[in-house]
């Protein structure tokens, strides 16, 4: 029996180390990522993916400690995946919050994993959702996905999720406001978190009628974001944010969008699986493009002229 | 006259309105982008392109601000272009502190332009690329490329300038001192913004800490990043930051390090521009291959088979 069927059997038992093992060989191993995947993939699709994003020092973490808690005490399988994509150098470190959550990966029925970005674009969200294929086969009910950053590769991840959870606090500047806006658009769930901070009275107004203005747009989907306030400190806030974390669930079930959500992610992922065909084909050959890389330094030729021959050649393969 | 070569000729007269057109073709228009490049590619190379970055919140637009007085007072063309990643639903926003940023736009020495994500992976670097070469054959004499996020994209961005700044600032969680390290290694210069603020002194250390951790490297390169202490709001260290710069840049050219930063950004351009083009194929047909993402849908086919059925089919024509 090859590694791989033995991993993927000793997955099927319940097997933690096996999970660990597979996510670590989707991550290093392209080839294998897609052996993998492929003999998984019938015995996914039953976990609800929930993403959690929001900007960096909003408390997402200590939040999604006390979210654990809520879905265990109901018996429930879980798997998180803390991404982590602003490494690509160093290959990314486990944070100091995300260190006080790993006291729940003594507990069997929680499964913790950080990844950290593999250099080329679009690595990242597809070694996530590999990762997220695994736990799901493994047989987690939910699965945390949580982003650090606000650029568009964490939009990317977490807007395929089935449900979205924005995490934002009081009292940040300008930048976040975009940040903000930017996500509003694929936001399921807002809370404030931090909401006994000063200011928070002001961000769920301002986030009040930011929903209003789109009022027609929640009418016609059938469901409006709620906005919660909480404490992910004290845990305050967090029973009713998982309430509305599985009323969401129950929605999408029950409207048919989960099959349309579905239905998105998988057309974003075979994006994203192409996209990182080309982006390795070409990084594998460019050495071979010296020439042309130096015609463009010497202005003889310009960078669109080179990317077609380049692709060309490629290609031609 | 074709109309672009007629804004191309009134570019090389120092035409604005002519400089803002051509940065809205090339941002809307994947076809006039090529043939714009082309044509203005000969002129540029002159620009000394300075990259920004660091959390939101650390003051970057208002540092900016000040920068761009101190560029002024030598009689440099400046050009600004502010990255706005995190929008690629709405298509962006001007922000309050670019906003202030604005009342340069007066100034017939300054070009600000604000870019927004164009949804595709890669977009909006190749977007950003391009809108570098129309201000460096306009004439600038520095470009400063301002990125609001911290996310892969905005690392991508940045790390092909000649010259990277990176702002933090005092009393920021656990994210941000990830966000740091990933950063760490791209920046040529550090900044503690807001060095009044309680706790500056620690960030300084921690910095000072974290570079002294690689000084064989630097001293392989024959550069070790500064840090330096500003007070954005008063301008406080601004002046010796611009010097920095200037420094970074004689430098640069003087260890022929200039020319080995311009051949990798070179590359990453090829590298985007062909990924962006894969992306755009893949994209246009994605409604021809609905059977396949049912396949996927209904657990008949796998994502990575079905990237491998599309991608066989696009390059095929």
């Amino acid at each position: 029996m090859q590694p791989i069927d033995e991993l993927i059997e000793r997955l099927k038992k319940g097997d933690r180390r096996a999970v660990a093992k597979l996510i670590t060989l989707v991550e290093n191993d392209e080839s294998k990522a897609k052996v993998i995947i492929k003999k998984i993939y019938p015995l996914t699709g039953n976990a609800h993916i929930v993403g959690i994003t929001g900007p960096p020092g909003a408390g997402k973490s200590t939040l999604l400690d006390k979210l654990i808690k809520e879905a265990r005490r109901e018996g429930l399988i879980v798997g998180v995946i803390a991404v982590d994509p602003t490494s690509p150098f160093t290959g990314g470190a486990l944070l100091g919050d995300r260190i006080r959550m790993q006291r729940h990966s003594t507990d069997p029925g929680v499964f913790i994993r950080s990844m950290a970005t593999r250099g080329s674009l679009g690595g990242l969200s597809k070694a996530t959702n590999d990762a997220i294929k695994i736990l799901d086969a493994y047989g987690c009910d939910v699965i945390f996905v949580e982003t650090v950053g606000v650029g568009q590769i964490e939009v990317d991840i977490v807007k395929t999720a089935d449900t979205v959870v924005l995490v934002t606090i009081p009292g940040l500047g300008d930048d976040v406001q975009t940040i903000k806006a930017g996500l509003m658009e694929i936001a399921d769930i807002f809370v404030v978190n931090k909401a006994d901070r000063e200011g928070a009275d002001i961000t769920y107004f301002e986030l009040t009628l930011a929903l209003d203005l789109e009022k027609e747009k929640w009418e016609k989907i059938g469901w409006k974001p709620p906005i919660i306030e909480t404490v992910g400190t004290t845990g305050k806030g967090v029973k009713e944010l998982w309430e509305k974390i599985k009323e969401h669930k129950k929605f999408l079930e029950e409207s048919g969008k989960l099959a349309e959500k579905r239905r998105t992610r998988i057309e974003e992922e075979v994006k994203t699986i192409i996209a990182g065909i080309v982006a390795k084909k070409v990084e594998a050959s460019l050495s071979e493009f010296e020439d042309i890389i130096s015609m463009v330094l010497n202005k003889d030729l310009d960078p669109y002229s080179a990317a077609d021959l380049v692709l060309e050649k490629i290609v031609g393969r």
